[in-house]
């Protein structure tokens, strides 16, 4: 509620020429009816609509290229692009730069996105994609090494978001893997598995309900509650 | 399976100098123990270092701004900032320049995480939230206006994530409800409403267990879910 209290006044932010010329750009794009794959005015259009120097739009334009927006093609200059709303997401999400409290949101950003999958799951799963996930999780018996665990690991529950028919889901879990690795590192060396394995999981897909998938996934997921609980 | 097939290959990239100088200098931030509010070498410094132009350092060090991993300060220069890994996420997160597609798989996004909360929202509530969470429930009762109606939702909504005591998650939420409302607005247009409401929602965390929460959100999010079914 406080955060409305001041309604419609908003923090001044200093900004660059750059910031300004990128918020402009930004609002053009969207104003306009562009479509994807539309030619764009050139560079020198632009700085001259905006009335700033080549130098400053171009590092603008850059900002716009790498958040995915716009992209430069030969003879037709720069096109509007379908958006990467998680390129520049992906940049940032490096367990070595990110700092500790950060890392335990992911973490556990991610335990809520497993327990919530069940539904997308139930509705769109074939016998073919669980027959899949039954040949990735039958694999990973005859070997255990570390190595192997956490890419099994990976391959079993990537398979899983997979089946959501979810692309952005499948891809935000798969930036997200490598910092789940990096925070449960402490619980692998103490061997830790949850009740409930791959298999069992692939079973439950087969035969139970989806009320059945969310238990078994807090299940197998357990340890890992169980770790937050200690935290508290 | 078959994306290991050549493992150790990488997909070619074409680049530019100022894509190179940003890996490089995204590289050297991280392999060097810089802690969060160390300065860094000068501009001049770095361009020398790297034997690249100032303009092109620049627009490389300008990205980095954008994503939030350095800062420039008064006197002290560029110095290094806990990366905000949402801030550039959110830039691009706008339904006007979204694709259908991506619109529909962040609704089905936010599905996944409403589904998900449970757990984390059990082993951290505290009476005086649930107290909050059903002051916003009962405001809502005597005023059903459009406008009102969604912020509202928004409030109710963003109280519960606020309950999980995740700041990335309730960040990440917070962005991800314009898009919601967005592919809602045809539902709302129908009046469809869940069977289970805020406040029943509210007595479940009073006085429910988890998996009658689990069970309860289910049931609110319902008209969704078979929207889902229909469009399958």
């Amino acid at each position: 509620m406080s955060s409305n209290t001041y309604n419609g006044l908003e923090k001044i932010v200093p900004s660059t020429m750059a910031d300004m010329v990128e918020v402009k750009l930004r609002e053009y794009l969207k104003n306009k009816p562009f479509l994807p794959g539309d030619a764009l005015p050139t560079e020198a259009e632009l700085a001259e609509a905006l009335g700033v120097s080549r130098n400053v739009l171009r590092e603008a334009l850059s900002r716009l290229r790498m958040l995915g927006m716009i992209e430069s093609k030969k003879k037709r200059g720069m096109v509007l692009t379908k958006p990467d709303i998680l390129g520049s997401f992906e940049k940032v999400l490096d367990p070595l730069i990110i700092d500790k409290d950060t890392l335990q949101d992911i973490f556990e950003l991610r335990l809520v996105l497993e327990m919530g999958l069940a539904d997308l799951l139930f509705l769109r799963k074939t016998d073919k994609d669980v027959e899949e996930l039954e040949a990735i999780a039958k694999a990973e018996k005859y070997d255990s090494g570390k190595q192997f665990r956490i890419k099994s690991e990976i391959e079993f529950h990537g398979k899983l978001y997979e089946m959501t028919g979810n692309n952005t889901l499948k891809r935000f879990q798969s930036m997200l893997l490598p910092i789940f690795g990096y925070v449960v590192t402490s619980l692998e060396k103490k061997k830790i598995a949850g009740k409930v394995n791959h298999l069992d999981l692939v079973q439950i897909l087969k035969k139970g309900t989806k009320e059945d998938f969310k238990e078994g996934m807090y299940e197998h997921l357990k340890p890992h509650f169980d770790r937050l609980k200690e935290i508290e």
